[in-house]
């Protein structure tokens, strides 16, 4: 079935704010790799779609890793002398490393430096740190704000958080198809208030799934909502049995801001996925720009490692890094646009519209061409009058079955032909109906 | 032998004033896919070549298509009310719909104007309509003839014509070679009075076909000279074996006007006439142009088809529908030139001397250079002195002798030396003679 | 180990010096393909490193040519009627076409003429000419000085040359490292005063070699040191054997003027030489270019010859002939320069510095990344505290732990990541250390 026509009967616009509407829901919640973020953040995706949630306890060796302690925090702050808040982790929960340890003190301006961390070119936005992996605590403030603090002044600074045995948790949604065969799609939910990376990931993953849920699918879909790292190493080490099924993937991120897509290929390079992907955006996306494989970014890093070597790549619209925005305070639902937001979402359905429907056919009628004016089905490109067909549905008629031989896929006459990929396979299935083309199994 | 050494002794001049004169001995024919106007052109045809005509009967089953009935016409004309005719055929048989029904009828201009065709934005020209394949009539004119017609009146119109079981014919003319692995060239040649599309593609093969039967050739040549489209269909469906012995080919057409080159490739893309016909125009054409396969366009559609995928690409100078002229009255004897014409022919030649030349020889002493400058071969790109050898020449031997394996052909040391054909031939058949190279055979 | 850290301990001012003084040491010696001067150019040689050196007599076969006559000279000139040198010998070794046989006599100009060369448009520069394979005599004079020749005036030409049997020589310098598989190191030992080409490349490859001579090497090295052609179809028709453990190897050559460096590809193409040298001139040499292979050129003509298909290139600055002065009395000491010739010593040093490292890994845990953090090998992009390393190192890290699946090589890892190949190693080295890569035997 075609995914593409089903999903163009939303408009964009009511798709987007929906879209838009969810990661407002969900900005305000201090997630982090574990705690009671990420567990209210799965209850809410839960609501939309069948989610399953999966609890992998501290100190759970995951290949070299281990499940580390599970992180909560109550609240955070440094006040000066007179008891005022001059950083407060209620108003802004980046404020706060994540991960910091507890602690509690009064400390001279001189001493609290080190933990304090801001972005001077951008005197006004917070930045976003985290230290999971190494006990420390630290506040992330304004330039600006910390210009205010004064060198002779004592400040108390309390981070009210936990560090303790507890829980990793992720969530899976499982859509079977008609095979085994899966596709991945993975998006990290680990960040706390930063909308681009990550909640416009979240928002897109969610309604896609929920999008695919209403279809006749042809592969089965599995959607992870993990923890950074640490969780889709968690959830490769403990389902390698399902890895087997992979037949391709995407990781999603920052697909709401105003850039461009960009697509990262798989470290395999020219597996269908990045094919796929290459080709809809080469089609779909004005300014989208396909990057090479590259061994740092999302979690491609864990799929793609050398042991795996899945095909999945990365789709986002501006890369990681690249916008200033990224890991801080500007990354917020302002920097998120509706219309981005369900453009991101039709570019995933029309990937994975390839994917469904990538078939190999064979052309019954090998020698010459068939007659295609006898059926209706011929437009002359010269002065042979004719049936109705546009110029490139009749060249994408005789592309399809120039090239079916029983090894060109669709995607590769897509390619070839240069013709989207929806209208080689409006072809096919005319041939097909009309008996010129027999399905290779 | 070499084809072009022999070619290159009539000046281009005399064999362009040659060609175009055999366009205009048939222009004047109203050509179709059947009927009396192709027969009289295969009959002027081998008057020059020795060609066999064949005629197959009307109802006789082609693979996916049927030979239809024979088309002949005599007369057609739209008169008014004082029997003036306003559109005559006897003046430009582009006037009637080729393949148009009989009709003769007195109509008010409103009925007649869904059957007549008109170039607004050429207002002098009569376009070239075609309905094969759908029992139709029309009438094509000018634009400004169109608005001489008048509302209120009713015209007679008269398509004297007849469509009845007959044949479809066309020529073949063998030339044997030294083996009986052969070389297609096909031409279509059922356009009325149109010169470049496709009498300038007749006049060019049958000038090379002349040119051949002199010639002693390594392969075998077929000429064919057929109604487009299902004249190809009806050979290959009829000649099954003799495809087998097919080791490449050209379809020949536009070769008249004052375009560059265009060569487009065969399904495979990298055969050895793709390769060769690449090579000559990189070597020989300015403003040259090698274009991509696409199943749409002349008879290398059917060629090409899966099941036959024959080696057979299509050399044209202007591709057709890219000039205003295609397929209109514009396309006459003026639009084709004598030069043109000419180096079309040579382009041919130099094509098939590649194909008739393309060997692969081993050097007889692979270990370091033999030493050429006691053979009187040598000239040296320094100081020292030696033969008198241009410098392209020398690097043409050195190229020879360092590829000559056994497995890169003479057209692959010309691809990666840069240096042309025939002087990588020239170099070849001098360091066979003094034996430091034996043939692969 | 690292031939680099090894090489950039020296400062290439100094080592610059160094190989100009060798030059300018080697300049005045009047060198040919035989004779004393190429004998005397070895001994200065053979006073820095371990050279042998081999005679081959007059008149032995060396596959398809026969080592000539020794030819040495005593004087030359050309003296006017008073007794006068107006050109002489002993000022300047390029005054005689070397090779020049004997003569003795008193001319008119008309009869001199044919046997003087000039370069009319360098009038003050006098050529290098040579005739070795066929017995002539010349004079190579500048444009100005034949000018000031009288037409009326008899001359009196004397050439004390001796052309007889003996002996070819050449030099070879074997070092031997951990495995008999070597590489190849050749330059031309043949030309009189003549600076880039070739005294650069007899100093920097006799500075490698004495480089090399001090490090731990996991490769054989042969540096041969030879009359150009001749000596390399000697030294190849003698030493079959030894050809079989030939891996790589570079024809060195031009290597102290100003221009940029050139790369000649081998035959072959895509050998690990090839690779190695397009990588280190990517990464090292602004203005850097990598050449297609040509059968013409110096001894990689040889080498590349089809029987041996070598992977032999070939390292130049300027191409020869591509500069005015190649060839002639300008490509003197001034032409080539101390820190030119130092940053081609170091080029070498680097391209070999890949051949010696450029080993293949397996990555211990292939599946997933390993936590780099905990054993303090990790530095986040993003927000994450971690190590020092800067983001090339960690990058390094990854693209080695993410490709070292047994087949990519370092160096194929290095191309691909656009990371230099020391950078890679040097990361590979740590990896190594902290057993998260097993070596490919």
């Amino acid at each position: 079935m075609s995914l593409l026509n089903k999903f163009d009967r939303t408009s964009p616009a009511v798709l987007g704010q929906d879209l838009h509407k969810f990661a407002t829901c969900l900005y305000p919640i201090c997630r982090s790799i574990t705690g009671d973020g990420i567990r209210q953040t799965l209850a809410i995706i839960q609501k939309r779609i069948p989610l399953q949630t999966i609890a992998v306890p501290t100190g759970t060796q995951v290949f070299d890793w281990i499940v580390p302690k599970e992180w909560n925090i109550q609240d955070a702050y440094v006040a000066d002398s007179s008891g005022k808040r001059v950083v407060d982790f209620r108003k802004c929960n980046l404020h706060v490393m994540n991960y910091s340890v507890p602690v509690h003190a009064t400390l001279p301006v001189s001493d609290l430096r080190p933990h304090l961390f801001t972005i001077p070119e951008h005197p006004d936005w917070i930045p976003y740190r985290t230290s999971y992996y190494k006990e420390e605590w630290g506040f992330c403030l304004s330039h600006n704000e910390m210009l205010t603090l004064h060198d002779q002044e004592e400040y108390e600074i309390c981070i009210d958080s936990t560090l303790a045995d507890g829980y990793l948790n992720y969530g899976e949604c499982y859509l079977p198809g008609q095979t085994t065969d899966e596709i991945l799609i993975s998006c990290h939910a680990c960040h706390p208030s930063l909308a681009n990376d990550n909640l416009s990931g979240l928002a897109v993953a969610t309604a896609l799934a929920e999008f695919l849920s209403t279809c006749d699918l042809r592969y089965s879909y599995r959607f992870l909502f993990i923890p950074g790292t640490i969780g889709a190493i968690t959830w490769l080490a403990q389902n390698k049995e399902k890895v087997r099924n992979i037949r391709g993937g995407l990781v999603l991120t920052c697909l709401g801001d105003a850039g461009g897509f960009h697509y990262k290929k798989s470290r395999q390079g020219g597996s269908e996925i990045d094919k796929a992907a290459a080709h809809v955006l080469k089609i779909e996306g004005r300014f989208a720009e396909i990057l090479e494989f590259s061994p740092y970014g999302y979690d491609e890093r864990q799929y793609c490692s050398p042991g795996f070597d899945l095909p999945i790549g990365c789709l986002m619209r501006s890369v990681w890094g690249s916008f200033p925005e990224y890991h801080t305070s500007a990354d917020n639902l302002d920097f998120i646009r509706p219309l981005q937001l369900a453009g991101s979402l039709r570019v995933c359905a029309a990937v994975l519209d390839v994917i469904e429907n990538n078939r190999s056919y064979r052309n019954e009628n090998p020698y010459c061409e068939p007659q295609l004016g006898r059926r209706g089905l011929f437009r002359s490109m010269g002065g042979e009058a004719g049936g109705r067909a546009s110029g490139e549905e009749m060249m994408a008629r005789l592309w399809v079955l120039n090239l079916s031989d029983g090894i060109n896929s669709l995607l590769d006459i897509a390619e070839r032909s240069g013709i989207s990929f929806p209208r080689i396979k409006d072809a096919a299935d005319l041939l097909f109906k009309e008996q010129l083309l027999s399905l290779i199994p």
